[in-house]
C-alpha cells in the first residue's frame, strides 16, 4: 500500500523528497483581503466572516468568565488529571530551557553577557475542525507562561453553536489563559497582527492552522508580528532494523497517517523481511481505525524505502529533515550524534511519537516540510528575546581602544572612532 | 539642534517613537523582477545586474585565491591586529553561548533533552557602498564557524573596478571563509536563495543591507529560506543622568548619527542641565566630523526627552525599543533589571557603542525599527537549530502511557492512541 523503494541512488533522493505542493499564490489575495477588512472594520470583520466561515453569528468575541466556569463541569475527571500529568511534564521540560546568566570576562575589564526577557504580547492559534486541539495549549501555553508574557491572547474558531471546546477552555484556564477569543481562520491572524476593539495586537503569533492560517502568518510577517515556523503538513519517518516490533512500528506510521490526506509518512529500513512484516500489520491495525478513510489516503502517497545500510537510511533521513524522526533501531541512542536534521527524535521502541504529541515534555509544534533544515521547533527560546549587555570599566577601553579605533578607521566610521579616542583621553588626563 | 520634547505624556509616546515609513511595496515589484530573472537565467542574470548596479562587467563572480592572497598584503599589520583581536573576543562570547545537553527525567524513564546542530548552508550579506564593513564579517563569520556551519557562502557587491574591499577579504580568510562571491543588492539574495551554477542554494541568509536587500532577504522567506531578522535603519537611544560625562555622550550620539541619513537618535535624562551641556557638546563635536553632513541631517530628526525620573525614561525606552541603549548612569548596572526590551545594552560611562560595534565580543547585529520587542539579535543561536530527543524506558511508557491513551482519545485521534495501546498490552503480557 506504501509506495516501494528499494536501494534508490542518490540521485534519486530529491524527488523521493518532494512534499506536495502548495499552492499559496492563490490564497495570498484572499487572505490580503481579509486582513484589509480586519484592518478597517475590526471586530465587525471578525463577525462578518466568522458568520460566513464558521456559520455562526456571535454577539461576543470573547469568551466569558462562565463559558469557563461551564467547560470545567464538562470534562471528565479523567481527562482532567491527565492533562493535568502532561502539563508537568511540559513544564519540567520548558523550565530546564532557561538560559542562566554567564559573564564573560572578554578580555580584562570588559564583560558581556546575556539576559532573557519574554516578548510582552503573544497570540496563541488553535484550529478547530474534527478535533480539539487542547494539548497545542499545552504546548504554547506553558512556554508562554515560564518566559513571563503579560499578554497571552489565545484565539480559536467557534462552533456551529458559537462555542469553543470545553477542554480547549478547560486547559487554557489550567495555565492562566483567560483572554480567549471565538475567531479563527485568517481573520484571527489579522485581528492578532492589527488589533481590534476585543482582540489585542500582539508581538508574535504562535500555533498550528490549515494553509489559509498558514499564508496569513507569513503576511502577518511584513506587519512586523514575529511567527513561530513556517507550517506544512505533519511528518513522521521511522528507521527500523531486524529488532524493531512491526506492530509497533505500523502503529507509528498509522498515527502520523491519521492525521489527514496529506501527512507524510516515510520508513526507511536496511531489511526487507521487517519492511513487509510492517506492511502486513498496517492492514490489519488500519481494519479498526476510526479514521481509516483519511490514514489510507496518507498511506497511499507514504514511502518505504530499503537501503543498503542503517547509515545510509540515516543520511537519506538528514536529507528529508522529517518533523519526527523515530529510530526503532537496536542500541539507537548510538546514533544521535549522526542526526543533523529532524525536528523532535524518539529513541527505541518504546518512545512512539505520541508521547511527544501530548505528554513527555517535548514540544510537539514542530518545523514540518523540509524547515528542520533551518528552524527549531517551539521551546522556551519562542516566548523570549534574549538582550545582550555590556560593562567596559576603565581598564577596559584603555585594553580595547586602539583595537577599536582601528576598526571604526578603517571603516571610515570617524565619529565611533572618536566615541573611544575621547574616553582614551580623559583617562588619560586622569593620570 | 535635536528637536526638544518635555515631560511627554504618555499619550504622545507612541507618535514620539515612530520610526520613518518604509516604502516597500514599491520595491517589492522590481525586486521580484530580480528574483524571477535570476531563478531562470541563474549566473546570467547576475552578472546583467551587477553591471547595471555597480557598473562593472565580470568574468568570474567568485574571488579567486589569488585575490584573497593579494587582499593580505594590502591590509596594513596594525589593522590585522586590531581584527585578530576582536575576532578573539566575539570568539570568546559566542562560545559561551553553547548549550550543554541537559537530559531531563520527566517521568520516571522518560528522558527528554535538545542539541544542537548546525544548520548546514548559510549565505552571509556584507554590503558595499561608503565604509567596508569587514567588522560585520566577523559577526556572522565567527558564530557559523562554531555552530560547524559546513558551506558559508558569502556575497558582497564589488566595487566598479570588480575587486572586494581588502579588508573584506583577509577577514574572511582570517576566520575560514573561503567562498567569497562579488554580487551584491536583491540580486545576491536571489542567488542565494535559487542557487545558480556559481553560488550555492542555502538554507538561512544573514547580514544587513539597504532597502533592496531588506525586501529581498523578506521574500526569499517565501521560498522557505530562513532570515536573522528583518531589518530598518539603525538606532540608539541614550539615557542619561547628571554623572554623565556630556562629550562622552555627545560622542555616542554622533556616531549613530554618522550611519546614514535615516539613522535614529534618541537621548533621555532627567536633568535639563546635562541635556543642554550635550547638546553643545554635540555642536563642538560635530565641527570636524569627517562625515558631518550626514550626521547633521540625521541629528535634525533626532530626538531629546526630558522626563521626570530615570524610572519614566526607561518606561519610555522600553516602549521604543532601541537597537542600541546606553544607560550613562550612576550605577547603570543596578538597572538592567528594568529593561525589557532593546537589543543590545551599553552600562556606564566608558562602554560605549563602538565597543559593542567592533571588539567586545557581543554581536553588532540587532533588531531595528522597533524590532527589539520580539527577535533576538544575532547569537550562535542564529546558526543552529536545536533538535528535541526523548528516550522512553518500558517503565517510563508504563507511567505515561495512560495520559497519552486519555489525551490521543479526547482529541479523536485513535491511532495516537493505539501507538501506546499496543505497547501496553505487549509490556503486560511480558509479565
Amino acid at each position: 500500500m506504501m509506495k516501494q523503494y528499494k536501494y534508490p541512488n542518490i540521485s534519486e533522493w530529491k524527488s523521493i523528497c518532494e512534499r506536495p505542493l502548495q499552492n499559496q499564490e492563490n490564497l495570498e489575495n484572499q487572505v490580503k483581503q481579509v486582513f484589509s477588512e480586519v484592518k478597517k472594520s475590526g471586530d465587525t470583520a471578525l463577525k462578518f466572516f466568522t458568520e460566513q466561515f464558521d456559520k455562526v453569528s456571535l454577539e461576543d468575541l470573547k469568551v466569558s468568565e462562565s463559558e469557563i466556569i461551564e467547560a470545567e463541569k464538562l470534562v471528565s475527571e479523567e481527562l482532567k488529571s491527565a492533562i493535568k500529568t502532561a502539563s508537568e511534564n511540559i513544564r519540567r521540560f520548558h523550565n530546564s530551557q532557561q538560559e542562566e546568566k554567564k559573564i564573560i570576562e572578554t578580555t580584562e575589564g570588559v564583560f558581556c553577557w546575556r539576559e532573557s526577557r519574554a516578548i510582552e504580547n503573544v497570540g496563541i492559534y488553535i484550529p478547530g475542525g474534527t478535533a480539539a486541539l487542547f494539548s497545542t495549549v499545552l504546548m504554547l501555553g506553558i512556554p508562554a507562561n515560564i518566559a513571563g508574557c503579560k499578554n497571552i491572547a489565545l484565539c480559536s474558531p467557534p462552533d456551529k453553536f458559537g462555542k469553543i471546546n470545553p477542554a480547549i477552555l478547560f486547559t487554557a484556564n489550567l495555565i492562566g489563559i483567560k483572554t480567549i477569543y471565538k475567531v479563527g481562520g485568517s481573520q484571527a491572524i489579522a485581528a492578532l497582527t492589527f488589533g481590534t476593539d476585543t482582540i489585542p495586537k500582539v508581538d508574535k503569533i504562535l500555533g498550528p492552522g490549515n494553509q489559509y492560517v498558514t499564508a496569513a502568518k507569513q503576511l502577518a510577517q511584513n506587519y512586523g508580528v514575529a511567527i513561530d515556523i513556517p507550517a506544512g503538513p505533519s511528518e513522521v519517518l521511522v528507521i527500523a532494523d531486524e529488532t524493531s516490533i512491526p506492530g509497533f512500528v505500523a502503529s507509528d506510521l498509522l498515527s502520523q497517517a491519521e492525521h489527514g490526506t496529506d501527512s507524510q509518512v516515510i520508513l526507511l529500513s536496511d531489511s526487507e523481511k521487517i519492511i513487509d512484516e510492517i506492511n502486513s500489520e498496517i492492514n490489519k491495525q488500519l481494519e479498526d481505525l476510526h479514521r481509516k478513510e483519511i490514514a489510507e489516503i496518507a498511506l497511499q502517497k507514504s514511502k518505504s524505502i530499503l537501503f543498503d545500510s542503517i547509515d545510509e537510511a540515516i543520511a537519506f533521513s538528514n536529507f528529508y529533515a522529517p518533523e519526527h524522526l523515530i529510530l526503532a533501531l537496536e542500541n539507537a541512542e548510538n546514533y544521535t550524534n549522526k542526526i543533523t536534521d529532524a525536528g523532535s527524535v524518539f529513541l527505541g521502541n518504546y518512545s512512539p511519537e505520541s508521547a511527544g504529541d501530548y505528554a513527555s515534555g517535548t514540544n510537539h509544534t514542530l518545523p514540518t516540510n523540509g524547515f528542520a533544515k533551518n528552524y527549531s521547533g517551539v521551546s522556551l527560546d519562542s516566548f523570549v528575546k534574549k538582550i545582550t549587555f555590556q560593562n567596559i570599566t576603565k581598564t577596559g577601553i584603555k585594553n580595547l581602544g586602539k583595537t577599536i579605533e582601528l576598526m571604526a578607521e578603517a571603516e571610515e566610521l570617524m565619529a565611533h572612532k572618536n566615541a573611544v579616542s575621547i574616553r582614551l583621553k580623559s583617562l588619560n588626563n586622569e593620570n
